[in-house]
C-alpha cells in the first residue's frame, strides 16, 4: 500500500513537470503552468476513481497529491530556463509517469475488484488520460494518437504483465515495480532506438506523399 | 433486457467503426486506429454510466463491450483502403449509432429511475457523446456543432418518442424498435435530402458573406 | 440553501449565455447555441457532482437547470443580433457566472464533508469548468489557460475566502454573497484595468519577439 502511494505521488510528480513544461512552450503564464501541471499530474488519477466509483477522487481527498502536483509547477516555474532546453528530460519525465500511473492504474483497479481484462484497460486509462486531457487543453495532438509513437503499447504491456503477475500470485510489490520498469524501459527504449508502433498503414502514407 | 445489450453492442460496433475510420482518415497508426474506435464506440456509454453513477461503467465491466470495440478496430484495420472509400458507409454507420445510442441511453436512464426529461438528455448525450469526444481528440469541430448537421436534432425526436411511449405504456421492444428506426431514418433522410437544422442565424452568416 | 439554488441557477443563466453567444459568433447553427448554452451553463455543476460522487448530477435531476439553460439559450437566440455587439455584456456576464460557480461549488463541496483545500479547488473548478469545456467544443484556447488573463485566481481568491469564512463560523449567506462580489469585482476590475496575472515568464516572450 505505502509502496503504491508513493509510486502513485512520484507519477504526479513528473507529470506534473511534463504539463508545466509544455505550458512553459506554449508561452501560458504562471495560471497556465499550474492548470496544466494540476491537471497533467492528476487528471489520470481523477479518471481512474470516477471509473472505479470512488468519490470524491484520492486527488482532491488526500492533501499530499496536491501539495505534489503545486511543487512540480513550482519546479517549473523556478527552473523552466533550465529544464525546457533539456527535451530530453521532460520525454524521460513523461515515460516514468506512464510508467507510474499505468501500474497504480491496474492496482487500483484490481483492489476495487474489477474483472483483469478491464483492469489493464483502467491501467492503460490511468498512463495515459492526464497527458491526453493536458494536450486537448493545450490544443496539441494527444501525445497517444501522435503517430508512430509507442506509447499507449508500452503502457498496455505494462498493464497486462502486471495484472497476469496478479494472477500467478506474484508478489504484488515485486510486480508492481517491475511492471513500471518494463513500461519505462520499453518507452524510452522506442525514442532512442526509433521504435514506432507497427503500421501497415504506412504504405497508404507513402502513397499520399 | 436482452433486445437493449444487442443495440447497445450494435451501436458500439458502428461508431467504433466511425472512430477507426477517422484515425485512417488522419493518417494516425494502428494505436490511433484502436484508440479512437474504443473512445467513440465505448465514449457515450462511459458517459451515460457516470451521469446516472453506475461505476463501473458497463463498458469496462463487460467483456462483450471491449470485445466489440476491438473487433470495429481490426475491421477497420483489415479493410481499410476498401472502407475509406465508401464515406456514404460511413454515414451510414454513424446514423445507424446515433439511433443505437440515443435508444439505449434513453432506457438505462428510465430504468435507473430517472425522471423523463432528464431521461431525453441523457438519450441524446449518449448518442452524441462518443462522437464528440472522437471529434475532441482528433481535433475536429464536433459533428453535432456542425452548421447545419440534422443530428443532435433526430436524436432528440427520437429520445423524446422512446421516453413518451414509456409514459403511455407501450410495450418497450416495439418503441426502442421504432424510436431507433426513426433517428436513423430522420438523420439518413437529412443527409440524403439535404435537410439543414433550422437555422434563423443564416441571415446573420448571409450579411457576413 | 434557497439562497444557494438561486445563486446556482443564476450562474447556469448567465454562463448560457456566453456559450450560446460563443455559438453565434462561431456561426453555428441553433442547434449549436443550444448545445454550447446548455454545456456551458450546465458543465461545471455536472463536473462538481461527479467529483463530490452524486449521481445523477443536480443539473439532470433538477428541471429547473434544464429550463434555466433553456431560457438562456432562447435569449441568445432571440437576441443575438442585440447582445453580440455588446461585448462588454458578455464580459459581465462570464465574470458572474465565475463568481457564482465558484462559491457554490466551494457550498456544495463543503456540504458534503470534503476537507477545505479540496473544496476550495472544486470551487475553482465548478466556477472555472463550463467555460473550458466550452471552449475546448468550440476549439478555442480555454479561457482560463488564456496568457495573462486574471481568471482562475480571482475564482481562486473568492473561493478561500469562502472557506476560510466558512471555517471562522461567519454565517453562510453573508459570506458566499461577499465571496461572489469579490471575485466578480477582482475579475471586472482586471479587465478594465488591465490587471494581468503574475508572470516572470514574460521576459521569455520579450526574448522570443
Amino acid at each position: 500500500l505505502t509502496l503504491l502511494l508513493v509510486l502513485d505521488l512520484c507519477g504526479v510528480f513528473v507529470f506534473g513537470l511534463s504539463g508545466g513544461l509544455l505550458a512553459v512552450r506554449k508561452q501560458l503564464d504562471v495560471v497556465g503552468v499550474v492548470v496544466l501541471a494540476g491537471f497533467t499530474g492528476l487528471g489520470g488519477g481523477v479518471l481512474r476513481d470516477l471509473l472505479i466509483g470512488r468519490a470524491p477522487p484520492r486527488a482532491l481527498d488526500d492533501w499530499r497529491y496536491l501539495a505534489v502536483a503545486a511543487g512540480a509547477a513550482a519546479v517549473v516555474f523556478a527552473l523552466h530556463s533550465y529544464v525546457e532546453r533539456r527535451y530530453r528530460f521532460v520525454q524521460l519525465f513523461d515515460a516514468a509517469g506512464l510508467a507510474l500511473f499505468t501500474v497504480t492504474g491496474a492496482d487500483v483497479a484490481l483492489r476495487a475488484d474489477i474483472d483483469r481484462a478491464p483492469a489493464v484497460l483502467i491501467g492503460v486509462l490511468t498512463g495515459v488520460g492526464g497527458g491526453a486531457l493536458r494536450d486537448v487543453l493545450a490544443r496539441e495532438v494527444p501525445f497517444v494518437l501522435q503517430r508512430g509513437e509507442f506509447y499507449a503499447l508500452a503502457s498496455l504491456a505494462g498493464a497486462a504483465f502486471f495484472v497476469t503477475a496478479d494472477y500467478l500470485d506474484a508478489p504484488r510489490t515485486s510486480s508492481a515495480i517491475a511492471a513500471a520498469a518494463a513500461v519505462f524501459a520499453l518507452r524510452m527504449a522506442s525514442v532512442y532506438l526509433g521504435w514506432t508502433s507497427p503500421g501497415p498503414l504506412d504504405r497508404r502514407k507513402r502513397d499520399a506523399d
